[in-house]
């Protein structure tokens, strides 16, 4: 199968992967008169008087809205709202497949980031939570931020967010295997946009050890020049040591690498000076730093990228269908650390010692426990700041 | 029944009117390959190639965004996005029961008409066609225009065009009924506001005669003082022989009554100071200007009005689903004069001259030919400017 040719032959025949209904039958004018005028008047004077009540009165409760600017869809850059809408789409799909949340998909025709946030603010009482997508750094940092402080719902960037949460997953398993303590690790990540800062900041909360974040000027450290202010503000919690140099300086005798960065960057040389029982989570997409078979036969004993066709898939579905379940279930406010934190244990957990092995790590996408156990993980954590 | 009682039972019961599904099932690894990554990326790159493309690969061509400002809901007045949810809600659920259009509800927290216009402009690449629902007059005016001006789909604002598309049928079989020739006729519509203002436009595009629009200050005439800029640019194409004072004095020896204002402000008197076989709409809803029953009884020939429980009811019902409908279909970029002109003739002409008569002269809402005579008078217009 030629996966382009046929991608887009079932595109044209799906006319649109989602679809709204109507979860009213109209067959009379009763049912008109309940549903709509003079009814439905009594439904809105309830919210009214009480804004909460358009959880239980309208669609708000089970609803997502899935925003993107079209400013970093997969690896195709800005591709504006109409070209961005199969992705937006595919995940409203996923959404409502794997977590039953219903889901609509907004590509907005700006790239300014006032207008982005006073926009998205505007539309936001019409929705139960947001999903950030596809914004491209270190925009999205201060879209995310400005969201959550004026929003009443929770805002997520799954780019970071979902992508830090099953990290943390498999790289708390893979610190499990290799009998390694938490705050131990010295942890590399390659890439300091929106996924590597969301990564590190997540693994530090994990308390997994120190983290050493790379650009491609090398090594972030308190005091470096060029970094944004993102960068800067992530120099202060991470490399304790101010180790300076380029990213095969800093590998060395290090225990982790994640890369969220670009095609083949790291060769034989950068894994064989990894320490002993090394992790490698090469995990730009669709060809990563190092194909996990070489990073493997270059002596990285547990190995896990992006790519269905490895063993241990990284994959963001195992987070976000679950998180938007929990948040809108438990009618969440804020997505926390704690929630994230928790829900990368549950994904973790969800493998047994006696299943755990170098080449499982991670659940399958498509083992239904996960969307339970992390909605759970979140909705147990609705009023922990 | 307590109709106020059991609508709002079945709103806690329904969980909100609508709800969004997937059109693809995602069972396996290769589902999820060409819906999402790496497979969706084609649709994307087809589409970034040429924007057109977007109402084949997505469900853009499908889609109408019902959006409100929450700010003249109902007879409710300003009560925001959240408590205006319901009603938009029953729009969508209208537009899938009557048309099998899929249709997603935004409510705006904002009542600014630069940022509506900004805002309705920045989302609407998403969309098919744009439905402006319960905006105040006079500004549903300035917005409906500017959007039209900058947005490359249909922009329709029902609360004006659909009450003046179903009005126009009304009063083309009332004509035909009572040998009225076009054109001869005195109308008057009390109201000056977004319905009054579309009515007198559609009716005058219609060559009904010679159309007088009252307000509170009486009737409107080139000249007159305190009159808003449209009601402004309306007195120059009504009332031809500038007639002043109050809806009293102008309703005399007029053919035609149409009333979007308030309950009760037409009496015994007014109505038999008409024209013999007069014909009265009073539509101010739930209370209309005159009850239907008491018109009658003074002498008016063909009494219509927005209430389910009279006679030839006048419902936006018969006008907005075929609208879009047929706006969709065609991928019509514009709604046009002749769009409207014809549908509302294509609706009158669902009644046979046999079947025709003063209690029918406007088909059922529940008449399954309406939503398709409405489309194809849109369809067939589609290039007609």
């Amino acid at each position: 199968m030629d996966i382009k040719e046929e991608a887009l032959k079932k595109h044209k025949a799906w006319q649109g992967k989602i679809e709204v209904i109507s979860r009213v039958n109209i067959k009379s004018r009763e049912d008109l008169s309940l549903a709509y005028t003079p009814g439905v008047a009594e439904a809105c004077l309830e919210i009214k008087n009480d804004n909460k009540k358009s959880y239980e009165l309208t669609r708000r409760g089970h609803l997502v809205a899935v925003i993107t600017d079209g400013s970093a869809v997969l690896g195709l850059g800005n591709i504006g709202p109409e070209a961005s809408m199969p992705v937006m789409e595919g995940k409203c799909v996923l959404l409502k497949e794997f977590a039953g949340v219903d889901a609509i998909p907004i590509c907005l025709d700006t790239n300014d980031v006032d207008e982005l946030v006073r926009t998205i603010y505007l539309i936001s009482k019409s929705f139960g939570a947001i999903n950030l997508e596809d914004i491209s750094a270190p925009r999205c940092f201060e879209i995310e931020k400005r969201l959550k402080e004026i929003c009443d719902i929770p805002v997520f960037h799954d780019d970071q967010h979902g992508t830090a949460i099953v990290l943390g997953a498999a790289l708390y398993n893979a610190f499990k295997l290799t009998g390694r303590k938490l705050g131990d690790a010295k942890i590399v990540i390659n890439g300091a946009g929106a996924a590597g800062i969301a990564i590190a900041r997540h693994l530090i909360n994990m308390k997994f050890g120190n983290v050493i974040l790379c650009d491609i000027n090398g090594a972030i450290y308190d005091g470096a020049e060029n970094l944004n202010p993102y960068q800067a503000e992530m120099s202060k919690i991470t490399n304790l040591f101010k180790e300076k140099g380029s990213l095969k300086d800093v590998i060395k005798n290090s225990d982790v690498f994640i890369g969220v960065s670009r095609a083949n960057l790291v060769d034989e040389e950068m894994i064989k000076s990894m320490n002993h029982d090394s992790i490698v989570f090469p995990m730009a997409n669709p060809i990563p730093e190092i194909m996990p078979s070489l990073a493997k036969s270059y002596g990285a004993r547990i190995v896990g990228s992006g790519r269905s066709d490895s063993k241990n898939q990284i994959n963001n579905l195992l987070a976000f269908p679950g998180i938007f379940k929990g948040l809108l279930e438990s009618s969440a406010k804020k997505v926390t650390e704690k929630m994230k934190i928790d829900a990368s244990i549950s994904i973790a957990n969800i493998i047994s010692d006696t299943e755990l092995n170098d080449d499982y790590i991670i659940p399958d996408p498509f083992d239904k426990r996960v969307v339970i156990k992390v909605s759970e993980a979140v909705k147990n954590n609705k009023d922990n700041f």
